[in-house]
């Protein structure tokens, strides 16, 4: 299983927000849709071997956790509106400490960074890591930031974690899970 | 310059399409506003040094060309609906064979894949193709679909042409654009 957790800074946390204004009244929930289309979609098919966290810590109930499972999901379409209305019906449920299903394969919780990290068996994705091909071997599960740089609280979360570099420029979060799925395939299929 | 071509065969071509479904009736404009994020944009910043052709073949006035041009395009927002918006506003222009420029570098010319693989120095990218990690010399343009498979008439005019494949798994075109962005980032900054 490939996991993978990006932190939504701002992302909303209730179901009040417009699909017709994704980066702003919800909270570049645009890029957090993008994210699940490059850790879940393929050409034609869902990655059954991927999941990914999303943390959702906007207005108006912070902190949410929305888990993706591609084992799972149904009816997962690659465009950001699609995904964000499934995102929108889960927030709409009400929420404690246990995963609590909204659709096929879409769950969510109350929860963050610490309770996601205590699972253990995470890298950082980060500008300042070790280039990711020159890694012998890779952890399962993968956390990285959206637009917004981690901060000090979460950098203390994760001391001591492995941080790995996907390239030279800094890339958006959804294209750095899509050159590491790349990455990942390529290992498996035994591609150089 | 890196120049990326993508087909879009069920893309409009007119302006009368809701930026609420670019999925159905805007003919996969979704795709092709993920191709636009793939080919210009990073983290924080337009990759100045590429450009991308949305070749829009779908109803009412096929085929149309649309160029983006990193060196030159502003206010150019990752999510799917803004760069619809810019697209949509170009597509409002009357064309003929000459580029008409609709919004700072963002144009438009009535043209398809003929004249766009008349000027030379294209590798298609295609499952069926080499590894592009394997290559030595790759070419400044590249070449590719969108959800659909190229037609016999288009593979015809790309008889000969170097073909690329990005990983063991079929990809989204927008995720092989991510890939190959990557792959020439690493060459040019020294990376393996």
């Amino acid at each position: 299983m490939r996991t993978f957790a990006v932190v939504g800074h701002l992302a909303a946390t209730g179901n009040g927000f417009t699909l017709d204004d994704l980066p702003g009244s919800a909270g570049r929930m645009d890029l957090l849709c993008r994210c699940v289309n490059a850790a879940l979609a393929l050409s034609h098919g869902i990655r059954r071997d991927a999941e990914i966290h999303l943390l959702l810590l906007g207005p108006p109930a912070p902190p949410k956790e929305v888990l993706l499972r591609g084992d799972s999901v149904r009816s997962l379409s690659p465009d950001e509106r699609s995904t964000a209305a499934l995102i929108r019906k889960a927030l709409a449920l009400p929420v404690g400490e246990a995963f609590r299903e909204s659709t096929p394969g879409i769950l969510v919780r109350r929860g963050g960074l610490p309770g996601l990290l205590a699972g253990g068996g995470y890298a950082v994705l980060s500008e300042e890591g070790k280039d990711v091909r020159g890694q012998e071997a890779l952890p399962p599960g993968f956390v990285l930031s959206d637009h917004l740089d981690f901060t000090p609280e979460e950098e203390g979360l994760m001391t001591g974690l492995p941080r790995l570099s996907m390239g030279p420029r800094v890339l958006q979060a959804d294209q750095a899970i899509t050159v590491l799925q790349n990455e990942l395939d390529r290992r498996e299929a035994g591609w150089s």
